[in-house]
């Protein structure tokens, strides 16, 4: 494909009347072709205008040809086939095979929702027949349905060019939801979200819907970010990144005459937890896996684990310095950008030069730019505790190891953390007592809870959570992968005495697109037959 | 029951030191005894204190002392017998047989909320089974249920002194949720807040739980409000209300250091839509049924119509006639309060002065003070959409008629108008084609459609939503009435590969509690066996 280095507006490669920008390597430090033109905030509304008039129509799309986008989406992309990888390589520094895999994630994620805009449940159907006879007052027919909350902004991360990006799950579940959407490209890979952008606009296109439907614009990071939030045709904010930026959004947001919902994945430190029958099994392995989830793409994933708590005593020593042994064997990748690998070294040179805080093993520099040799740190859970330093995100591949005493040590520890996305545990059977009285204070921190395993590789399914308590995003109600992550985009509507005419597909009684309903309370499967008339 | 005056924080009663207040008769003008003592903001942490202290194992009650407390409630309420209907009337005005229909709401409602505990499915169980085998990677076992917030603040509406109030739907929700709630009390009536109010602390006490589940505080209106949402142990509030108030929580609850979500019901017109076919009949019927809804409860309903869009010409001009006749026949009834008999005639003189604004019909001012006469305004659709000030809700009973001379002009009106709690049509078959135009509109616009009835009335079942875009709500995804009202107390979190020993209940495969469970993205009934293990 050819790159044009404008954003597409509704369809339409639009020269921005901006500032111009351009993607970069971050192996290299040397800019790559074209040059990207940035949009005015005037430029734009032509984007969240045509969002809004797509809107009538997309959010009332019969199932099938809704599906058909997500999986013409998926098609297309898969079409761009090498160039894809090779583009988001080079502006990314990450490896094919990971790149590969991510785009996997990227189509997998499109084809599920695809299943999910089939199935209908998110429609969420519920139908209260009426009862004509009831005293003293007869009870109305109502029948509700989730509609589609309207168009939708999204704002892509740098550390996932493909699966948090311009396809990604944000994109995928507004779309599914019914959402027009309008994504703001991440300007560290602006050539990698055109590619990705015209799949979308061809398969939007290609099926017949109106082209305000996607538009991927071009912009100076936060002011065009923030106009787009106070853009009152924008009904909610799919968003993952810094702190600073997400919390940045939300005041916008929450600040607006209308205000909206905003979806920000934020920060999270992703804690471990070692107790005491877990060493004493393989602890090599354990040490290997640790900084294998430590270091993988450079440790700039949103899971990768940030803290881990081990147990004081001769086992713990022995992960420690098992621990120092592996990371001294790993060598440094390519960070995403150059200001990235700054603010890694910025952080690391904090917490290295925090009271009480040692430094367990260090790998080797990579062999391209802004590539910082992976480090892992270590202190006690009194220093822990006591200092909010060592509770600060460094992302990349940095790791503290926490040390403690007692169980009520790490209980302790853990009611201090802010909220994150996962928690995992390293356990065996004889570990189960200690493990039950901390789950409790789990559960009021993070979103996800692993035993046994890493918490990076999230999968994207049913049952998923990638979401937790503030400030790893702005709202714990929600998750932003997995099937759940639709209900962020929909609001219910209630219809009383409708006459069938007039109501919507969904809450016909002739069921025309055999949907699962709730009547009268209890799910009643759309192949049964229900008498939800009068 | 003997009312003390004082605060029921954890089910102690507490004597405020600050200020004091009492309930009002406003009927009279007179004060009720005895005098309320007022929190302090110092004295307002031991309930939130409590309430934390609580939520461990309030929030992983069993299902049957859960659903047992809900319907100790309902049963402690009927107990207190007609004093709560006295004390109700001579602090709201309210006539005794509103009042008696007000309980049975409240307590069905909570009743209705015992059934959803046992019932289980707001527990949105997720099972992702095992896939040990998939290749390149096996898949883990993951599974998500949804769990309580945390503590929340309820702050009870003037308007429904039990349903809206200290056992109203946020309270039921909330607590069938598993989230303690602490209750702000409305001052206009203390007492019979503080007669449900020991009908809860009973039934806690009675189920053996955490006293911390429950407190009812007293305290000097915004003030401790906004100390109430902002103590970091408050993880969500709601709130019935007028616009100033809820807002002014919105952004102190968006500011906090941690955000938390606001589910406040404030303000709506409730526009009604009368087709040229519903003008057919029997317009009489049509003007009076309009002006009960306009005038019951003396219109301080949050349903209650106070926009009616009638077509230009002889049909039309008769419902004028018809509605000016009808309101001319009613007679005021006493208001809850001084303060809200006087914005009533704020609103009313505002209205009345406006350019191109008349007089329609108005009634007989009540037998007692603050009762003033219901009103019925009338007007074009051009002043509507030109003028703001017509799109302002006059709390009480008054009304607007609009005229309108084409379905252009309808249309043009409704996207004029802001998030509303409901709108209603009158029509009859030859309207279809008309309405299936308004509709789209519509949707965007409100919680609830009704066709040829009227909005007040808000049916407690599993359909119902009284929720709307802003400034109806402050969250449009959501509903403060209706089974679906529990979702804005829970968030979700995923559980990876725990073993059965440490899962929660309501996860674990043998299924204790008898839950439906979505497995691979499909329900499957609790009754139906399900491999869920790999």
């Amino acid at each position: 494909m050819t790159l044009t280095g404008h954003s597409l507006i509704a369809g339409q490669p639009t020269a921005g009347e901006g500032k111009t920008t351009f993607g970069f390597n971050p192996a290299t430090n040397q800019a790559l072709e074209p040059t990207y033109t940035l949009l005015t905030e005037e430029q734009l509304r032509a984007a969240t205008a045509a969002a809004a008039e797509a809107f009538p129509s997309f959010s009332t799309l019969d199932p099938e040809t809704h599906a058909s986008l997500l999986e013409a989406i998926a098609d297309n992309i898969e079409a761009i086939g090498d160039e894809l990888i090779v583009r988001a390589g080079q502006e990314t520094g990450l490896p094919a095979a990971r790149l590969q895999g991510e785009r996997a994630r990227t189509t997998g994620q499109l084809r599920l929702f695809a299943t999910v805009v089939r199935q209908g449940d998110f429609r969420g159907v519920r139908i209260d027949p009426a009862i004509p006879e009831r005293a003293p007052l007869p009870r109305a027919d109502i029948r509700q349905r989730q509609i589609p909350l309207g168009p939708v902004a999204v704002f892509g991360a740098s550390n996932f060019p493909l699966a948090f990006s311009t396809a990604g799950g944000d994109t995928a579940s507004a779309l599914a939801a019914g959402c027009p959407v309008v994504f703001k490209a991440h300007n560290a890979h602006p050539g990698t979200s055109e590619l990705v952008g015209q799949a979308i606009t061809k398969a939007v296109k290609d099926n017949g819907l109106h082209p305000g439907v996607f538009s991927l614009i071009y912009g100076p990071g936060a002011s065009i970010g923030q106009a787009l939030v106070a853009d009152p045709a924008i009904k909610a904010v799919g968003f993952t990144g810094s702190q600073a930026a997400g919390v940045a959004l939300m005041r916008t947001a929450a600040g607006r005459p209308e205000p909206i919902p905003v979806y920000a994945e934020m920060s999270s430190l992703n804690p471990v937890f070692v107790f005491e029958g877990a060493l004493k099994g393989d602890i090599d392995a354990l040490a290997q896996q640790y900084v294998t989830a430590v270091t993988g793409s450079s440790g700039q994933l949103c899971t990768s684990p940030g803290l881990l708590f081990a147990p004081e005593g001769e086992l713990g020593d022995k992960l420690a310095a098992a621990v120092g042994r592996a990371v001294s064997a790993s060598a440094g990748q390519t960070m995403l950008t150059e200001g990235i690998a700054r603010s890694w070294n910025t952080g690391a040179e904090n917490l290295s030069s925090a009271d009480g805080v040692q430094v367990i093993g260090q790998g080797t520099p990579g062999p391209t730019e802004n590539a910082p040799a992976p480090t892992i740190f270590g202190t006690g859970v009194t220093e822990f505790t006591s200092n909010r330093v060592l509770h600060e995100e460094i992302f990349g591949a940095a790791s503290l190891v926490i040390r403690y005493t007692s169980v009520e040590d790490l209980l302790q520890a853990a009611t201090r953390i802010e909220g994150q996305l996962t928690a995992s545990l390293q356990l065996t059977e004889e570990d189960y007592p200690t493990a039950a009285r901390l789950l409790p204070v789990l559960e009021q921190k993070v979103g996800r809870i692993i035993v046994n395993g890493w918490p990076t590789g999230v999968e994207v399914g049913h049952a998923m959570v990638h979401g937790g308590p503030f400030p790893a995003t702005s709202d714990s109600r929600t998750t932003s992968v997995g099937t759940l992550a639709i209900n962020r985009f929909l609001r219910p509507v209630a219809y009383q005495n409708l006459p069938q005419e007039l109501l919507p597909e969904a809450l016909q009684d002739a069921n025309p697109w055999h949907l699962n309903r709730r009547i009268d309370g209890e799910v009643v499967a759309a192949a049964e037959k229900a008498e939800v008339s009068a």
